[in-house]
């Protein structure tokens, strides 16, 4: 990274740059390398090991798609565990809930502290509501250890190289099936259908191993290379596809929830699939090379 | 453009990068800079001053998705006007529908010659087929002095900046429901809502002086800067967002049209904005500075 532009790849033949003002805060860590980026054209940044995990300007479309959907595709979410989302954006979101305990499981006690001191308009006064507990610790083992329940899983991670590895395997997968109540819910962020087929293929594969109901949904984050984002949601007994626009728009009217990219038609649409990202799901490697 | 990587701005501060590996052809027209560029992650793509129009890899999405929508929202489109497109990308897809005559009015017959030689994966051999007359000419001239008439009208220009300026204006909107027959629509790229929101919402509200009806949709352009990117859909009598996925599929069917992208049910979800894109057309400046 210079001080000029950054540049996170999404592939070996394709790029974002970012105009760069200034870098208030780097750091290497037990676990990886973090940076705050202020840039030109989405505000300042979370950057970790290079890539970039949430912007000022765009954070609101992942954090709303990552915690409305899971928690309107549950008629009453109560007890909600986020593993990363360290930046607090989810946290804030699913605060807007209803809800009566969230615990938040973060690897790296690092990101929180430099989000809470350099992104407080993401987190807002989130990590200090009285229903969350943050825990630092390794989120794959918390959820294969846990003997609570919750009704709604929220994995917000880092892709899976490095840190987050164990959190894309079937074995997670399988703990986070045993930490859900009956009717429970669980949603990870899966990847670029552009540029991560395969780690989409797998975590949607692994899931239906476990769940009896799997879906992907889509959103389009700008800072994300690719831009266009899967999220991969699965149910034990409801199917978040088929929630009615008119319950979604009831329970954010009831709860005050107030939105800029996520509304009740939004949960509909964002689950029609593009054919060929179809195709991807069902192991149609015509599609792998068609993009 | 180095020989190394070819670098497209979104806006000031941020790029799309793409690895290069050869440059097989430039040329300076009286209107415009051309370059085929191979790339290493999305094929050959056709460059007009600077700007990627297409890509070997994600032309079926833009191709699909500016010719489906509207030829599949009119009952029985016979005869199709296309401005612009002179990649055949668009040509290609019109074909696969039961039409009786398209004319494609180009303004550079460079674009047209370098396409048919670089990239026929994506033009086929549409410019062949009978059912088609090529026009080099000014494309907002053409509309206004013509005396024909067609059911669908395609606008498949570069952006509003340059040649294609006179395409975004109201007068050519009036011209376009001029030279349309009583049920016609009209199609035009309308840009990236999130670098080009002013334009996206100076081609709605023009379309909505002169159309019954308009809509906007959107699909995902890996290659085009913000990757999300709008179409707006104007038309004088069918609404195109309320056309039943059964009919889009029939007509699908019975032409025997097969897609990568676009489904009957893609036809539909493409016409659900997020909330901040309604706020854009709405005029809302709080989501101008929003993103």
């Amino acid at each position: 990274m210079t001080d000029d532009w950054f540049t996170e790849p999404g592939s070996s033949g394709f790029e974002h740059r970012y105009k760069v003002r200034a870098i208030p805060f780097k750091k290497e860590t037990a676990f990886q390398r973090i940076e705050i980026v202020d840039t030109l054209e989405f505000g300042r940044m979370l950057v970790l090991n290079g890539a970039v995990q949430t912007s000022e300007k765009d954070e609101f479309i992942y954090h709303e798609m990552i915690v409305h959907v899971p928690l309107l595709s549950h008629t009453k979410p109560r007890r909600i565990l986020i593993i990363g989302g360290g930046d607090g954006g989810a946290l804030r979101r699913v605060l807007e809930h209803p809800v009566e305990d969230i615990v938040l499981v973060e690897l790296d006690e690092e990101v929180v502290k430099a989000c809470r001191k350099f992104l407080p308009s993401i987190n807002g006064d989130a990590f200090l509501d009285k229903r969350v507990k943050i825990i630092f610790d390794d989120g794959a083992k918390f959820v294969g250890n846990s003997r609570e329940k919750f009704d709604v899983l929220i994995v917000d991670s880092t892709d899976p190289i490095g840190p987050a590895k164990a959190l894309f395997t079937e074995g997670f997968y399988r703990a986070a099936h045993n930490i859900l109540s009956k009717n429970g819910i669980c949603v990870t962020q899966s990847g670029s259908p552009t540029f991560q087929m395969e780690e989409l293929r797998k975590v949607y594969n692994g899931l239906k191993q476990v769940f009896p109901t799997v879906r992907v949904y889509l959103a389009f984050v700008p800072t994300y290379p690719g831009v266009l984002w899967s999220f991969t949601i699965a149910s034990k007994k409801w199917d978040p596809a088929a929630v009615p626009p008119e319950k979604v728009k009831e329970r954010l009217i009831s709860s005050n929830i107030s939105t800029r990219y996520y509304t009740p038609e939004i949960h509909t649409a964002c689950f029609i699939l593009p054919k060929f990202i179809q195709g991807i799901l069902e192991e149609d490697t015509f599609f792998e090379t068609a993009l």
